[in-house]
């Protein structure tokens, strides 16, 4: 059953069906939890392929499975952040190498995108944030913004031999994108940019890749065109590094952040150039382009709206991270589960046994609402996910899907900190839950803490991002929207009957009414149209 | 005005106006600070005067000011785990030497013990631990519990020659301390016990300075007198290393427990010992002895009373948590406003100045709750702090506290708990508000928030100290206590009103009015019946 593929990696013929397969579905050990999980009540297989997919779950399995004997992917305890660098980067490299999931398995079946990440990020947050700037967010706004004139720097990407970053942040703006001061000048003679920074407050920072590794980055910057005239932000890809020696170019000043809370096999960077040149072809001209005079020209008039075009990244990032966070909080979730489960503490007077912790209702109230969140992240996750997908795959066909983007836009703005705060909130108590112990290096909490909090800032901080929901909400409700036709999504089409919910009251009067989950709904679409007046 | 004392530490004179001494409150440099700090309505050093007292203050400026200059003080970033936990030994012993707050100004000035303990935490969390260990909790135990005749140790402590630790936490048991499994048999032939480590669930663990620097430890075993006769969890003095090698002796497996969430300068370890001898001498014998032939007695007849008696250094330890969380809060509440007040993100339109995120109305309604916080643990310390001492002194007068002793029980099972979780929340809080670069590691917040989550479990696991608290006040009902008899501190005795009180309805009809702080006690007050009552 097991052959050696071309390029050495054992492989397993899949199991036909996907029960009887104990590569993803082994038998337990014996121990103690066996006892709960003969308690359980349905069938866990069952509910992992109702609510992944075969195909999701056998991807996952075979990320994992490849990841579980290949040494370089043994962990190492005590790592100093030099050795975590230099790990998370090789990872990298080794998992791009292996193709789980490259171009072709994205066109054929785009919907894996989600289960690929999720694998990835199940071993090891900080290589599959390497893995995602690098083989996701950088090539995908070289695609999405430039034009072909950039092609030959994709070719280079899928083979491997450049790797990329993504620098918008400066040390002074992070949330207010557009005041991003670093400069591009055209120079008109030499037909080049010339990429500077003013000064220290104006240097890139924060740049996962940058601080090492990177060859190029996709750089935002204020363009000048000839007399001075600004024509406002626009991104440039710009050569960091030699692509052989990884020494950088004379002009650019590059340099890792150091140490971070979590998060630390990325290394995350600063940059700031010294007039330093570039060709013309380098400016990403999908938004706004200039001819060789320096005459600029765009699609889009507005500086906000272009702005928003070029940083659509951003949102599938929180689409992404949502899954993530998914991921974050069901780790947690069961190594807190499993260690109540196994735990003992106190017992009957004058008996030696003790009960399992899970057993005081203190402790099922402190884990059961995160593992419920958990379950209801996973579904949100997959949802969103698809959305998104399909979203893209419509684009790529040519059609209209300028609605359904806002519609993701705002829902990812706000599920993203939900989910975010939701998994901050579950991993802290579950590290709680799982008493000293918890406290250990290992019981891996602390990282999974660490890691996670890093999602409450990056690709929209939180907070702002809140803002960013509720501002679309409300210009929903002032412009008088077709609530309809505004959310293909179905998010918020029940607005459309707010007057008949705000007025209809809860008939529940059994348990059974009150769980089920229409009348859920019911109650949760009236508290937010009453929220949602109140304003 | 500076002088070199005899120990060759520079020594300044007091200023005899506080208010005039800049060393303790310097002029403070120009800069985003100075517009905010003018603005404010009331003079900060009074406020720091009135709420601490000129002593407490210069108590802790001396400490600050001596470790600014002490090259071992400096910080050292990237330190790995060897070097952290060199360097927090290193500092306690310096520390020690430096004798600022010794036996002598203990019985002289007792309430400044908590003055001392916060300025040290105020510089790092480990090294505090490894002090209040050695200098605190070991010596403090074997005093209480012990007696005149190992009065030899405490003159060895006193000479920082012993290093102690205190073990009671074993691999399978922590909350359920009764349950520990550590054995101290009785040989009456050589008048000495027998410690057992029956196999490696009953391994003592997590006890810090175990791991690695410790010569002793308090060590709770069940006592087993001749006729196999149990006697109980009995607290004993055991040698666990050689004093001038550190060598641990025969009959001892001592390590460390590596790598943990926070705290890594504080050497945590674990023990088993296999038929390890200690003279008859070493049980600490104030709650119950025995005689040459072994026969047991005890002024206390219940074994949890007894047990209840020996663990009393845990409810000193709950206090200075409380001292300390005060400490953690505060540190990351002063980060987070002031870079609030520093930090610019967007302004008016067209215009390149930008705001202090502090304008931001949810900015401030994110921080300053959490420096409401702050204050409110300050003064809860201050006066928990100052009652726990009190009671103290009473002790070693021989006059009986027993009331107070059971309310302080009770109050710092609560005010324990309550205070590390705002810690938590509001460290956590800070964090995100500093936005991205509150994630590095040089803010600070990532291990204020590692080190303080520590605080949640030790001493007590928090929920089920809460559990304690509420006993307490469910009993009273129970058992229609005298509200003021049983409360000395007066934390519960307005319970005496409770009919009356549940009865009055709220007259507050001006702002001022329900600001006033005596009504919002009064509707506290009212909130706890009501709470309580309904159960
Ligand atoms: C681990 C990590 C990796 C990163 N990787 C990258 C990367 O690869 N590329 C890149 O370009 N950037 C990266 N970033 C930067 C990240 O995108 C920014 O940190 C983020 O956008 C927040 O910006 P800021 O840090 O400047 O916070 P600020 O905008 O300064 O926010 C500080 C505080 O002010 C509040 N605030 C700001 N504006 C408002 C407002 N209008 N109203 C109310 N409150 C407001 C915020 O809520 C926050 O509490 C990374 C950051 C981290 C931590
Ligand atoms: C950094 C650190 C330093 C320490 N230093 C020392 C030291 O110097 N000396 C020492 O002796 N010990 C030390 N400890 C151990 C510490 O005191 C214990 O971890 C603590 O008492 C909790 O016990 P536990 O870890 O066994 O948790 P458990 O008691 O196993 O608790 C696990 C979970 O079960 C729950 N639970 C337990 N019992 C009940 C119940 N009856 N009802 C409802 N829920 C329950 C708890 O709430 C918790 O969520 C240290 C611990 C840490 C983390």
């Amino acid at each position: 059953m097991v052959a050696l593929s071309t390029n050495g990696r054992r492989e397993e013929k899949a199991v036909a069906n996907i029960y009887d397969d104990k590569r993803i579905f082994p038998d337990f050990r014996s121990g103690p939890l066996e006892e709960y999980r003969e308690r359980a009540s349905f069938c866990y297989k069952r509910m992992n392929v109702v609510l992944e997919g075969e195909d999701h779950i056998r991807l996952k399995h075979k990320v994992w499975q490849w990841m579980e004997q290949h040494p370089d992917y043994q962990r190492e305890p005590g790592s100093d952040l030099e050795r975590t660098r230099e790990m998370a980067n090789k990872r990298q490299h080794l998992l791009w190498e292996q193709q789980f999931y490259g171009v072709n398995e994205y066109l054929g079946t785009p919907h894996l995108l989600l289960a690929f990440g999720q694998a990835i990020f199940s071993y090891d947050f900080s290589t599959s944030v390497k893995f995602g700037l690098s083989t996701g967010m950088f090539p995908s706004t070289l695609v999405s913004n430039g034009s072909g004139r950039l092609g030959k720097y994709v070719a280079k990407i899928a083979d491997n031999r450049i790797l990329g970053a993504y620098a918008l942040t400066e040390i002074s703006h992070g949330t207010n994108a557009l005041g991003m001061r670093t400069r591009a000048t055209y120079d008109v003679k030499r037909e080049e940019f010339i990429i500077h920074t003013p000064d220290f407050e104006a240097a890139k920072c924060w740049v996962g890749n940058l601080g090492k590794t990177c060859t190029h980055a996709i750089v935002y910057a204020q363009l000048y065109v000839p007399d001075d005239k600004h024509q406002g932000l626009q991104a440039f890809l710009v050569p960091i590094r030699d692509e052989r020696t990884l020494l950088p170019f004379p002009g650019v000043t590059v340099g890792d952040m150091g140490e971070k809370i979590g998060l630390n096999g990325i290394d995350n960077g600063f940059v700031m150039f010294n007039q330093y040149r570039i060709p013309k072809a380098n400016l990403l001209s999908k938004t706004g382009d200039i001819d060789a005079q320096g005459n600029y020209t765009s699609k889009i008039k507005d500086e906000r709206k272009r702005l928003g075009a070029s940083l659509g990244a951003l949102s599938v990032g929180r689409v992404n991270i949502t899954a993530i966070t998914y991921v974050a909080l069901s780790k947690a979730v069961t190594i807190a589960t499993r260690y109540a489960a196994s735990r003992r503490q106190f017992g009957p007077t004058n008996s030696p046994a003790e009960w399992p912790v899970i057993e005081y209702q203190s402790q099922q109230y402190r884990l059961i609402p995160h593992l419920a969140t958990t379950i209801a992240l996973r579904v949100a996750t997959l949802w969103i996910g698809k959305e998104n997908v399909d979203l893209t795959m419509k684009g790529f066909t040519g059609e209209d899907t300028s609605q359904a983007g806002m519609e993701i836009h705002a829902i990812s703005s706000a599920l993203k900190p939900v989910a975010t705060w939701a998994a901050r909130d579950g991993i802290q108590e579950c590290r709680e839950a799982c008493g000293g112990h918890g406290y250990l290096k290992s019981s891996g909490l602390g990282e999974l803490r660490n890691d996670n909090d890093a999602n409450c800032t990056y690709e929209g901080e939180n907070n702002t991002l809140i803002q960013q929901a509720s501002n679309w909400l409300i210009s929903l409700r002032r412009n008088n929207a077709d609530f309809v036709a505004v959310s293909p999504l179905e998010t918020v089409s029940f607005l459309k009957d707010m007057d008949t919910i705000l007025q209809s009251k809860g008939q529940e009067h059994t348990p059974a009414q009150v769980l089920d989950p229409l009348n859920l709904l019911n109650a949760l679409n009236w508290l937010t149209i009453w929220h949602w007046i109140r304003r």
